[in-house]
């Protein structure tokens, strides 16, 4: 249960152990520094005959035929965001079957999963390795201990940490909107469709045993193959795996705040003056209010000046999509889909292209997508004064998002930006510290507010281009002390304990910071 | 050099050796007998900067960059055919740099690589694990001995071995039609096109470095992605990689010959009356005249009675494509492709689906699509009274063609039909005993002559089936003994020498039968 070994200060200057529950961790030593030389884990060995049915009669079933014990790792993915189904129906299986002290390993989880505090209080569940959006991230926040630290990582970093054996899955469940009776599925066609499923790609190479959940069964063979029978065990048949209304659980509408579209114009003024704006040119747009704003006065940009980019990604949008049938965005490297339009266009559009995440990220490959972007937009909850950001944790302490690609695009990317308005309500969002270091500041270019944009002092190029411009270029500290002024007072911190309740893991797997407990407060 | 080690029968009553090169081998005991329960091989780990540029001056710089030495182990796909100038090119490249006793790993190799036999002699390669066709098979039958015998697989086998670590490549190159800098590729544009890539999809994956060799460099990202940027490490660009016009070097006409349209017909005639005829059915068509014939005339059938098949597979020809395109076959599964309308539909029709030849056919995996077929129409140089297959040599006991899909196909689909006329010219093709086994009789349903078609005993479901059938079902031994009577006498078997020259493996990694030195004659 205790955390022991040494604590050492890492590169992004924060404190953190060395060993966590036996298990040792090599403290962040800078973003480029990682040099794997070993090898890959390596998935099991299996045969299989015709006369073979990997058909399960129910999901209980599947779970008994999997093999499943206590204290084994399973997996998911979070392709129907807050649509999803699977991971509660699953975990309800398991506690059915009297199962207990699992560790569950989602590439992200949203407030739908709420079921999972009663998992971990009735000790079905012991352990998360995966993002804690909403009520879980609260709980784990400031509840009882989880059996080890939750863990955080990046979707590169999930891939990076399946690939390298970090974490060994014994059973991955898939939600397969589209599947046939060997396995083979996407999640194109079905009254499920969520659109890519890439997610669950290195899930489904690396498990020990993979069983997919359909609602939408079709006859062999399924195509597009996103995940492959060859690496199938079990499929079972339900009702409904998810609700596709629920994948639209981000903010979707441009933001009308005046001082959100200032920001954005910023932004897409900086891209126009940075020197790479030119033919072929590839950025990465998101979901959430500034940066569907970006998307679109950048698409505004290319009609006005007839640059055209080469391709782009993102969780995809209406926006990126309507770049792409413009004709503005050559091809789109698709990842998730944020809304229903990117699901129809990942089913129509030949340049509308699924990637797994590692193929997007994983730093221990030998090269992924976030390497060749020019450009990329990225939000955050707090940054500091040494360009650290914060995207997991708010201000109060508490676990409330995932890392999602935000580490991986910020140290790929030729130029990062983190949109953020200087001021949420009363809170400065440029603090001297932040409360959790998510992307270290050597990863951060340029930090874009409404009261003006830092440069990183790193960027000596940038620094000396934009040295002219008419652009509201300030240093850091200049908008750290108005965001003070505005707030009348530093803010406080929250109340911390010293039990550690998660871990960030950087991209190459070392220990980027880590998440205290948060004390009740008054 | 020697062989040694205990000789034992294995399961297809061949004398095979156990110890090979102080490499242990397991004797063929059955075709569904292996329970693997290992691991596979780790690929290595890698990690790429945006800064770290993937191409290459030239193929000499690729290659030592890639630290390729003396001994070491390098593999080539055969998607080019008979129209291949990578692995040529890449030889000479090595000469040329003085590398010595290098094992080539091709997927098969034609004519074209008559080179291959140079570089031999001069000790630049000095093993062979791959099949050999032509002038190298020759070669290797009646001239110096190689350093080890050479190892011949299926299709499926070598994914199977790759996978396995059985065969640790430390050197793939990869011939791309249309490549973009990071190494995304695929065969499908371009002045080389060869349609699926499939071939070298294991060879990314668990090689220790990967080299793209390209005659079109395109811009990123080069979609669809075949092979994907985070299994390769360097890019060269040349003039030219390939001839698709060699891509149709084997026969792509419909035989005129009556024997074998007899032969055809009365295999179509078979499937008809099998009782699995109805919609959904699935087929494996191959090229050569007799099975193109039965596509044909398949094709008619379904058309006459409103039967529809679900899918096919094949070596794709035009006459597959046609079927698609009519609507009487949903989907093609496409592992490579034999002409140049095959490369066309692949390009045009999102039902021709590509997959690699471990989705196709590894028996290590969990399923593979030959095990979901209902029907294979395959060929044979000689059939025995046991049903063995022999693909591999001629009687003459010369090395000629690869086992291909052949061993895969005939252990997996439903019904595997052998069509063979019984006498080619006046040597029988029927004979007592095989001279080489290339697919076990278990495996080996139906010998279709145009002089009677031969049910394996085995088979007890289908001699029930066909007891009063009107079609000329007759005992294996009548049709040998006809074939004799043909043929005047019992033909001469070739004078083959202790040395084995070639091991035949049986696609689960067991040895099946051995191929003997040809010893000259009179």
């Amino acid at each position: 249960m205790a955390e022991s070994g040494e604590w050492v200060m890492n590169a992004a200057g924060r404190m953190v152990p060395t060993v966590i529950d036996g298990k040792r961790y090599r403290p962040f030593g800078g973003a480029f520094t990682s040099k794997p030389d070993g090898r890959k884990h390596a998935p099991r060995l299996r045969t299989h005959t015709r006369e073979e049915s990997k058909l399960c009669a129910s999901l209980e079933d599947a779970i008994r035929k999997s093999g499943l014990s206590d204290g084994m790792t399973i997996s998911f993915h979070h392709h129907f965001r807050n649509g999803d189904k699977v991971l509660n129906m699953v975990l309800d299986a398991c506690e059915g079957l009297g199962l207990k002290d699992l560790r569950i390993f989602p590439s992200a989880m949203f407030p739908v999963h709420e079921p999972v505090v009663e998992h971990i209080k009735k000790g079905t569940v012991n352990r998360i390795e995966g993002s804690m959006n909403g009520p879980i991230g609260a709980y784990v926040s400031t509840g009882e201990k989880l059996a080890e630290p939750a863990v955080l990582r990046s979707h590169g970093g999930r891939a990076r940490a399946i690939e390298d054996g970090d974490v060994k899955i014994d059973l991955a469940f898939i939600g397969a909107p589209c599947c046939d009776d060997y396995g083979n599925a996407n999640g194109l066609y079905g009254p499920s469709a969520c659109g890519p499923l890439g997610f669950s790609v290195h899930d489904s190479r690396f498990a020990d045993c993979v069983v997919m959940i359909t609602d939408n069964l079709v006859s062999y063979p399924c195509t597009p193959m996103t995940i492959e029978q060859g690496n199938v065990d079990y499929i079972v048949k339900v009702d409904s795996i998810g609700d596709p209304e629920g994948i639209v659980s981000g903010t979707m509408k441009i933001t009308k705040s005046p001082a959100r579209l200032l920001i954005a114009n910023h932004i897409v003024e900086f891209i126009r003056q940075s020197g790479r704006f030119e033919n072929g040119f590839s950025f990465q747009a998101g979901a959430g209010g500034i940066s569907l704003a970006v998307t679109k006065f950048l698409g505004d940009l290319m009609r006005k000046t007839g640059v055209k980019a080469s391709w782009a990604m993102g969780g995809v949008t209406k926006f990126l999509v309507d770049l792409l049938e413009e004709g503005l965005v050559g091809k789109l490297l698709d990842g998730q889909a944020f809304d229903l339009e990117a699901i129809r266009s990942l089913r129509e559009n030949v340049n509308d292209v699924e990637i797994s995440p590692g193929h997007y990220a994983n730093i221990h490959s030998k090269g992924c997508a976030v390497n060749k972007l020019d450009f990329a937009f990225l939000g955050a909850t707090e940054i500091d004064l040494d360009f650290n950001v914060n995207v997991n944790t708010h201000s109060d302490g508490i676990l409330l998002h995932g890392i999602g690609g935000h580490q991986d695009v910020a140290a790929g990317s030729g130029i990062t930006f983190i949109a953020a308005p200087l001021m949420r309500g009363r809170l400065p969002i440029i603090v001297d510290r932040v409360t959790t270091v998510s992307a270290p500041g050597e990863t951060v270019d340029v930090i874009v507010t409404e009261r003006g944009i830092a440069i990183n002092p790193r960027r000596k190029d940038l620094i000396e281009r934009f040295k002219d411009s008419a652009l509201p270029i300030r240093a850091i500290e200049e908008l750290y002390e108005e965001a003070i002024r505005l707030a009348g007072a530093v803010p406080k911190k929250p109340k911390l304990g010293d039990d550690v309740v998660a871990l960030i893991e950087f991209r190459d797997g070392s220990l980027l910071d880590v998440v205290r407990k948060v004390l009740p407060t008054g």
